[in-house]
């Protein structure tokens, strides 16, 4: 038995989110451990980092799961990507040191939230860009950005989803709401494309859409940058704007540390190197 | 009676091309035809500036129609966003001079071939990118890119397609198998997303399907730079590279002398502006 770390690459589109649920619904976690059981001995339970919604991608998920294989890692992970379907993909597979846990270990994550600011859709952007028209003030929306960086409560900012309420009281979750923002930019200008890119300790259920929905808001004059710190205070979901919609959010990548990567992930292929240094750069 | 310039993004997956073919087969000409239908008098009749193939994505397709409307081109262009697919959008629309001609008065058009060198396929890049695993030269493939720019007798790389060829003498086309390349650029790094951009001022069918293989097979060794000429002067498809597939290949943008370009594209929404400006930039 050996614990492994696999990074993820989604399109999150046709997945009704990662979280495996009753036979019949799609789902991440789903699709891998069907490819496992099919490659492994027993029937192997994949943790993820992160519980993607439906319509949500990834660039770099990572999950993490006990295996009874002789396989080496390169040949796991083709044999892996072989059987998975065309819109999962394992990027990089290593050893993890024993009891490696990807949601518990996570240090850092990494979201980011696209907004096509053009006059019309865009048929090419349609999947990963939310399209939101008319005139933004992005400059305000940073500097309501700006506002959220740091050690707050963010339960204004939490889906009030009571199945995850419930599910988080069912396995014994700390309940608190407090979280750091380590940094939360925007990029991109007024007319184009817009992304927020949000970098923290860890983020509450639909955290990430909820902040995008409220910068939108800021950006279309229905708020002032200046009311976020209120938001913040009130503790208070209906506070907030509205959850800007899934197919705008990527979860870009997962960050562990340094004790917990054990050996580097593999095979050595050019994009598997890559791939181990974007994760790195991000440890705790 | 009008005549109208329309610059538009389509996502090529879902379609059978540009050109309109038998009633059920779905494409991009077809589906613009049937929106203008709704819309305007009679059965007008459009005409673009590139047909793509099955497959293939535009980011700045360029057609041409005549039409019998009262509505404004603001008006027209929102009217004709609401009855196309989602896969289609109208990015701006003009009135042009009188007798303008979408295809035989371009002078410049640009294309993008995009290469996924990554180790694992990539389900967010599937659609657009192809998909070449192992390492490749890039620096052999930029000077190979080199060799191509110019005026050259392309013929090495026309699709011997016969329906092709027959339909060109049909119409009249002049056959001439000369083109001027004006730049051959590549983008990117081996192991990442690498984009070979060409610009000229026509391609034949297949063209820059057929460069972008040609130029593989030297990035993967099989074939050196320098025989690059050698490929030219043969005047023989089988001598160059098979054609690339289409899900890489992205028509970007289409030029046309000053005379021919009228009034600004309309509306003046934040798309519009920035569109016109990236488009009258390729004047030729």
């Amino acid at each position: 038995m050996g614990t492994y770390r696999l990074v993820l690459e989604y399109d999150g589109s046709g997945f009704a989110g990662w979280q495996r649920q009753v036979v019949g619904v799609r789902t991440v976690q789903g699709a891998l451990e069907h490819a496992l059981a099919e490659i492994a001995a027993g029937r192997p339970a994949v943790l993820g980092a992160s519980r993607t919604d439906a319509g949500v991608h990834a660039e770099g998920q990572v999950a993490s799961v006990r295996l009874e294989t002789r396989l080496d890692t390169a040949t796991l992970r083709r044999a892996l990507n072989a059987m998975l379907p065309p819109d999962v993909v394992v990027r990089s597979l290593a050893l993890a040191p024993e009891g490696f846990h990807a949601l518990r270990d996570a240090r850092s994550k990494v979201y980011r939230y696209a907004v096509w600011n053009g006059d019309a859709r865009s048929p090419l952007r349609a999947k990963r860009f939310h399209h939101q028209p008319g005139p933004l003030d992005v400059a305000a929306m940073r500097a309501a950005a700006s506002c959220l960086v740091g050690r707050h409560d963010f339960a204004s900012f939490q889906s009030r989803a009571a199945n995850w309420q419930a599910e988080a009281q069912r396995r014994g979750v700390v309940r608190s709401t407090v979280r750091t923002l380590f940094r939360a930019d925007l990029e991109g200008e007024a007319g184009g494309e817009i992304r927020i890119e949000l970098e923290g300790d860890g983020f509450l259920r639909q955290m990430v859409r909820s902040i995008a929905g409220t910068l939108l808001e800021v950006g279309r004059g229905h708020r002032r940058p200046e009311s976020i710190p209120d938001v913040l205070a009130a503790r208070h979901r209906p506070v907030a704007g509205a959850a800007a919609p899934a197919a705008g959010l990527t979860l870009v990548r997962v960050g562990y540390p340094p004790e917990k990567l054990g050996d580097p992930p593999a095979p050595a292929g050019p994009d598997a190197a890559g791939r181990a240094e974007t994760f790195d750069r991000t440890r705790a």
